[in-house]
Formats: structure tokens, sequence, C-alpha cells
């Protein structure tokens, strides 16, 4: 079996190529288990820090330019998780950035699986960035799209896409609506969430984070881990459990920003919660107060998809995973 | 004020044509009526059949091509109206003329019309074919889309895009999602719907047609007379009206074919009625069974947008506007 993973040198990509290499074989439901017999990673640079492994490989190049999109995704392609993508404050700033990341790349990613006449799994990764406008205070799985930035709309766009290629048995597609992240490894990026992961890592790395928005902000959130778990399990899933829509928001847990902070006080001390810095920001408030603070996700539940328990779960999984289970 | 209109040459087309022509000027809501001074009508071929109009230019040419449409949206226009597209069952069978028509086209206007940095108003003709898979009995305002045709598929990118672009001031759009237009003048189409149309318009020009779905089938319609006065509404609204979603489902009525069956008795009489030739079809049968049978358009009735008030007035009009009042 042959996968791609494009974005795969981003933290998911990266962390969901590690598990795929350390699984035992791959068992789409309904078929015997097969053998990984190789993985390539395509971002716009090469991804590093993978373990050596001869079946990995890693490719930088442009998802905006077809014919690279082409090249890559070649006749042994079984499956691609299509993971690249400009993030929201980004495709805002560069809007025809991300057009062309976002939709167009899609759009390429699409039509060279829909070239190789076998129907690939294509799992694609959306967000919960495709609501918008005015919002319940719990979602639902029919719920209308309205999409209140580029990003969102790009990706809602590439939903419909997904789910027409699909229909058309163009490809076996699946788009996975992710939660916000958190706790994100590494820097922050220009996403106006990347806040919700620094008041985290940022303390238990010993440093100072600031939070710009209120105690009482609620995010809807769902770890690494946990969306490295749904990416695989729907990879594994028969396309037909999904009916006339191949487009799924994952369950997530509704957590407030007051919330977190007492969960990092629990799990690593007063003084390490203490390392938040509140400097509101009216900008970041308004952006964070018009997303959808939590959903009621009974089609993922019922399909396998599964939720962390608790904030405190989420922060033990970052120290274990990325700190050595160390706190500073 | 400079208008135009894409897939000028079709019926509706043509109709809004004779319309804005015949007006005494357009009064953007909030502002002073302003003359037509220029209304260019672009499609495929030349547009045929319109008054002498010294401000009338027809023009020939290709929506798919970026160039021609920059070209035609040129520096005076203050508004387009964009109903070109590939029909359902067209886009259906050549999958990359749907695209290319119905989203890459529509890009096309919508950058033509940003690169000219007044923000001209845009009227996107949308489709209720955005709404499908497991359907409600009453469609309501915040339905999610789960289009199951490709035609559906890319009206709801349009959407989305149209959106996305009046958010960020490049345009100022609405996108209006159309119900089945009935009475549709002409010749059959390549439309699955195509039927609703023959069934009243044949037996009146004293020919027989054919009717491939049962008598309790049920359909969303909106007359040609009601679907041009709801394109001059939308022109003329002020865009903050539409909150965060510039896309609309009109107003229609629901009527099962029996019903306008036995409206083209009243109407016409017995005989007319009996040239209806009952062959059911099990393909389009499974087609308008998995149609939105009805509507509840609440917000676009409170923003002025009216259906008909029966169908007998739909069959009324179509006899005084095509057939010049004489049933054969």
């Amino acid at each position: 079996m042959h996968i791609v993973i494009t974005g795969g040198a981003g933290f998911i990509g990266k962390k969901l190529a590690a598990t795929l290499l350390a699984s035992d074989g791959i068992e789409l439901q309904g078929m015997p288990k097969r053998r990984l017999d190789r993985l390539t990673l395509f971002d716009v640079v090469e991804a590093d820090g993978l373990p050596a492994d001869q079946r990995l490989q890693v490719r930088a190049g442009d998802i905006t330019n077809a014919d690279q999109v082409r090249a890559l995704i070649d006749d042994n392609v079984d499956a691609v998780f299509h993971l690249a993508a400009i993030v929201s404050a980004n495709a805002e700033a560069d809007f025809d950035l991300g057009v062309a990341v976002n939709l167009d790349g899609t759009r390429h990613v699409l039509e060279a699986c829909r070239h190789l006449g076998s129907s690939p799994r294509v799992i694609f990764a959306s967000s919960v960035a495709v609501y918008g406008g005015h919002m319940p205070k719990m979602g639902h799985d029919d719920m209308w799209l309205n999409p209140q930035t580029s990003y969102g709309a790009q990706k809602a766009a590439g939903e419909l896409l997904v789910n027409d290629y699909s229909r058309k048995g163009f490809v076996d597609g699946r788009a996975l609506r992710l939660p916000t992240i958190v706790v994100r490894p590494g820097k922050p990026n220009k996403a106006a969430s990347t806040f919700a992961s620094s008041i985290i890592r940022e303390p238990l790395a010993g440093e100072p984070a600031i939070c710009p928005v209120s105690r009482d902000s609620v995010m809807y959130i769902l770890s690494p881990r946990r969306v490295v778990e749904a990416f695989v399990h729907a990879l594994t899933l028969p396309g037909d459990i999904f009916g006339p829509a191949r487009m799924l928001t994952l369950p997530g847990i509704s957590v407030s920003i007051g919330e977190v902070e007492a969960a990092l006080a629990r799990v690593a001390g007063r003084h390490v919660a203490d390392r938040i810095e509140w400097k509101p920001d009216d900008h970041i408030q308004r952006i964070v107060s018009g997303w959808l603070p939590a959903f009621d996700a009974v089609r993922a539940k019922s399909m396998g998809f599964a939720a962390d328990e608790t904030i405190d779960e989420i922060i033990h999984a970052h120290i274990e995973d990325e700190l050595g289970g160390e706190i500073r």
C-alpha cells in the first residue's frame, strides 16, 4: 500500500506518518490487512525529524502546481491524506494564496486521483471554520455552512468537491471537519486560534504566554493524538457508511479558557498557570466569539470517532508526547 | 448605469433584459434612480429576438475564458447578473464542462468584478439543487447544503465564493437559489426537470407531452415572471440586508403533478390536460423524488421576494406572455 500525505511537514502530517509507519499494517474495513509499502510526505519543505525508514519518502513541492501534484500521485497510490493548507489568518491576509492552495490545491489532488481511475481514498482535512454567521450554542450535524473567513469558504468548497468526486466514483473521499487542535506543538502560527495552544504549551515549557481572550470564552477542541486517530479511522472506514455526505464534523470537547487555566494549575501547579498573561485583544476576542462553541457530533460518534475525555487528559498527553513527561 | 447579463441569450436573461430596458430607471435602495445607459448580453451565441434598443449590446463569447470575461466586465460596469450555466443533466454527463462553466466561469466573473475595484453588484443564479441527501418535507433557511448532483455542488461552491468575495468587499454579491422554473418557454432542455414545463407548454400549444413521474410527485416551482421580478429586486436591495449570508432561497409554491394536470384542465379544458401522456420513468422519478418538495422561505419573504399565488396563475401568465393569450 502506498499512502501520500500532503502538508506532510506539518505537525499533524508528521504524527500521522509516524503512526502509519509504526502500525503493523492497515486494515481497510471488509478487506484483509495490508502492509504499508511506501509513504510519501509532500510539502513546501522536506519533512524532517521523522524516524529513518526505507518506506518513507519526503518530497518538497508546490500543491498549486497541477503537474507536480499529478507526478506525486502516481499509479500505485492507494490513499491520500490531503492536509496541505494555508491557515485562517494567512488566507485572510493573502486571498489569492488561500484560493490557490486551499481551493485549487484541493482540486489538483482530486483531479490527480481521478486520473488514476482506481478511485483512491482521499481524506481531506476540513475545519469547523465552515460554520459561521448566526451560530447556535450547540452545533448539530445538519447545520448549514456559512463560513465567515476565506479559509472556511475555501474548505467548504473543497468539501463539496470531495463529496461530488466521491459520488461520481472518481475518488473515495472523506472530509473531516477538525475542531481547533490543542495543544499544537512548536511555535505559534498565523491562525487566530494559535493562543489556545500557546497558553498551555509555553507555561509548561517554563515560558510566559499571552491570552488575548476572556476566561469565559469557549472553544471546541481536539488533541493531536485524537486527530491522528481520527485520520487513521477515516482511512479504514468503508465509504458507504458516509451515506450521501462525505463530510463529517469530528467530536471534540468544549472548554472555556478559564477551565484551561484551572486544568493547567491542577496538572502542573498554580505557578505554571500563572505564566499566562491576560492581555485582552478586541480583534481576536471578536473572532473567537464568532466560533462554534460546541457541537453535538452524533454522526461521527456513531461511526466510531472519539473526542478527548477532558482538558486534563489533553494536557497530560502533551506533556508525555512533547516534553518527555517533564514540566519546567 | 451599465449592466451585464451572462447567459443573456437564455430565456430568463432575455426576459430580464426586456424588463430592464422597459423600466424608467433603476433605483438602488437608498440612492437616487439612475438611467440604464448600457445593457450587455453575453452568451455562447448572440441573443436574438430582443427589442431594437441603442442601449443594448449582444456579445458572443466563452465564460470559461478569463480574458474574455475580463474584457466583458469593463470599468463602467455597475452590476452583473451571472446566469450563464450548464444545466443539471448536462453537468452530470460532462463533468469537466460543468466545472469549467459553473465553477470556473463564476470565478472569472467574480475576479473581473474584483479587478474593477468598485465592488459592483453581482447577482448570481444559484439553485435549490444545492439541497439534497436526507431531505425534510419542508426546507428552511438554515438547512445544510448537501447537493447530490455536480450542478448543485458547483452552484453551492459558487455561492460560497460570492459570499466570501462580498465579505471581503471585492463585490456586492447576492446569490438567489431558484426553484424549478415553470413554465419555461421554448423547447425541452437537458435538465431532468424539463418535463415540468413540457406538460403545461406542449398541451397548451396543441401538442402531446410525456410525463415521466407520478401524479403525487411534488415540485417546488416559480414562474418566469416572478423569477425576473426576483432578480430585479435582488439588484435593488442594499447588501447589508443580507447579513452574514449573501445566499437566499427564493419563495416558490409546492404543487403535485396531479395538481398541475387539474389546473391545466381548469384553465384550458379537459381535452388539453388529456394531451399529457403518462409514461413512468424510474430514473427520472428517482431524481425528482430526491428534490426538495417545499421550502419555508421566511428570510426571502421578509426581504420582499414573492412567489406566485397559484399554479393557475402560472399557467395564465404563460398563456399571456408566450401564446398571445391563445390556447390551441
